[in-house]
């Protein structure tokens, strides 16, 4: 009897490249709020999701820098479970609900990739790196204080796809314009057998259920972004008009569970 | 309109992390034969897969180190589109017909992982060498002659999972126990919906189907190989009792299609 | 008129691997003491180094994961200037003074190899992590709490080096018998002239000197470390005989200087 | 007795990261010759060296991808000592010899790393990928053969600095117009003592010399380069103003000596 959440199953399930849920993160994020071209935007998302019209073109690029656990103490097993994360989000609607689109997502870890994949995040190898704080005061420790700046970037197969820059000017109690809306996303796994190359096994639209949601250390600042061109990628396309405010942040949240919104093989 | 074999799908299409079949490969193997305990192997093996009772225990290791193109020549994108891979492969039957299972399987590339799960090869990362053959000779370069030794090895997350040698006797027309028989995986995307976690939405027992294939510059001899135990592995288990030849070839091929043997969801 | 504190120096100075010091460090340990066989490690001492009879055998393993600067916002470009670092240091004697001396060390960034090489560090590729903690309570974040365990890894080229793991028990004042000594190490850049192979360019014994060392959130506890053997390193004839307690902390400090103890190559 | 031809020296000289010469390598090249501004090249020369007037601005961009070996069959642990490079080199002369001027170097391995600045190639970690020719025909292997195309790419940290294309026109005899020259650069190794970091200990111009230098299967055809603009890298000030012949070839050839021209520290 083989056993495991995802390939490979194996006698113990030991094997598996990720681990049953529930799932568990904790990390630290640095986020720039931006607005694109909503005539552009509009072409990345899939059928039934619609731009939100009170905010046309209103975006965020996150940077995460998070470790992982599931049930057998993956944080212990940091080559393996520590991961650093690229997402962009569009402000969107679902039905007359506000909801966060993810067209494109990257990821440093393999494990990462494909609990990406089956949650609808549509995960590539990226190499994402953010300025980080310690509790040490130094010239080479960002503060979380008053006019301290942080940097974050993102590159694949050594194209450079996402640069940004946040200068802190004041620690808040909450998040606002971010992370207010359930993020939806799409779980696609094609077929291969000839003639179905067009007719995936699975084609769901998916929200994302987060439980136990903590955010803290919030600090909002003045954002700056880019999105260089790179051959093989069209996250350019998807580059700020204009740039709004920045924040770094604390988070933690599970996943056990996802809502699947509607099946577009059909 | 979004466009693309996988996700991500975008406008163009071009950012999908596999483009579209037809798959051309073209590479070098060092491959090992070997027999490990049939009675713990036969645990590997999905329903209705059985070991082959003619050579019980039976199996090849083998190391890859390819190119991969679709029809946008992704071949001259090397930085996306190398890759190192490695493989298990077991002697076994299914409803009759001779099969190779494999159960274990890791690449280097976020590409090649997902063409893995899209092809029934339930790949993870990892780090794959081998020694090479150069049209220069150095006592730098392995060369294609009697008693020239290649080595390679396979590790994931900074763990040694693979150690295999291969002494080269004699160049030979063909290669005998090792690739004669089509390759049976199995594609597996699981739900994350509650209480859906052992439904998985997508569970194939598919045979591989490849057009066109090569075997070229085949070399013979004695093989070394070990599988150190590592955790969160299950390899090891299938480590070898007995090591019998070691091949060094070339080799090409391209997939377009697969056969479904049997749908294990229903 | 080139630039550059050390090559490729440049017109502008700007491509140097290592700009100009003062260098700034800021970062969290993970620290395991433990005990080796003084009739071993005496073997990796160079001449004029001995070790302290006092505390035969007394070493450290030093996990670090820190972020570096120097006078150009070198914080604000992570990719290029975080690193991660693995030390060992034994408890020897330089002419009566008690010093760290350091036969090993690996780093994952090629700024740090080369400023490890400046000061005395004979660094090597290594992969190296250790467990995090984040602001957000989570069990995907360690804390910094009674019973927490944190892990660490380090391995080079695919293999496992070293393994470690922490369970904090209390928070202390300061560290006990670790870093209460200055690091030794040397300086060595050999020549490459037919016939002065082992006659080096330089060979310095040297004393590391480090300004506002600052180390602070000191917890300390049960540690347990292990050293594989792995082909091609002489890491594991350090292993420990006895493991003692385990430190996490953060620390920042600054360099600028280094003392030189001895001309080796006289 | 601490053994080993680089740091970190031990009990068996096992440990250090570069082993003694000979040095042995074996691979493939792409190279692309050009010129770009000598007004704006002059200013890489270190004192000493000079344009060559008779070809300014000439220079050759070089991909290599090869393996090494020095007396303890280092071929056959390709983990740690397969490389690949990337280097520019200029057409310049030293006391009325003809020379090519190395002033940057990148390769992928710390070995590879460290045995750059002993031979005085100013080396920094790039990832570099050139096109690959395999045994068996494919869409997924270049060929060795007439309007065939290769393609090289080299990166750092996540920024892309090198980009080439050669299209195959016709074997040829030999190469013209590169590696026709012996290639001089710096071996440099800075001081650390507070006040002489401008000192350092080694400043030396140094000539390469290389035994049994093989170069055969030559490809010559048009070439395509680009050395895109990146933060923290001088290179693009290099870039082409014109691009001439592309060149595929293979090489080995070996090391066992250096030849100092000057020394710039007095």
């Amino acid at each position: 009897m083989l056993k495991g959440f995802t390939a490979p199953r194996s006698p113990l399930g030991a094997a598996a490249l990720v681990p049953s849920p529930p799932w568990h993160f904790a990390g630290d994020v640095l986020a720039v709020e931006f607005w694109n071209d909503p005539d552009v935007s509009v072409h990345t998302l899939p059928t039934g999701v619609e731009l939100d019209t009170k905010c046309p073109g209103h975006s965020v690029a996150l940077f995460t820098d998070y470790q992982f656990t599931a049930q057998n103490n993956e944080y212990l097993d940091p080559a393996r479970y520590q991961s650093r994360g690229f997402s962009v989000l569009l402000d969107a609607m679902w039905k007359g609900a506000r909801i966060a689109w993810c067209p494109y997502c990257y990821a440093d870890n393999d494990a990462a990739l494909m609990r990406g994949w089956i949650q609808g995040y549509p995960k590539k190898f990226g190499a994402v790196h953010q300025t980080r704080t310690f509790a040490a005061p130094s010239p080479a420790s960002a503060q979380l204080s008053q006019d301290s700046r942080f940097a974050a970037c993102m590159s694949a197969h050594g194209r450079l796809l996402v640069q940004a820059r946040v200068t802190l000017r004041e620690k808040v109690d909450r998040l606002v314009g971010l992370l207010d809306r359930r993020v939806v996303g799409r779980r696609y796994f094609p077929r291969l057998s000839a003639g179905m190359h067009d007719k995936p096994a699975v084609d769901e639209l998916v929200r994302c259920v987060s439980d136990r949601l903590l955010i803290t250390n919030i600090w909002s600042g003045e954002g700056e972004l880019s999105f260089p061109e790179a051959y093989g990628e069209e996250l350019e396309v998807l580059g700020p008009l204009k740039v709004g405010r920045g924040y770094r942040f604390s988070f933690s949240y599970s996943v056990t569970d996802i809502e699947i919104l509607a099946n577009l093989t059909a």
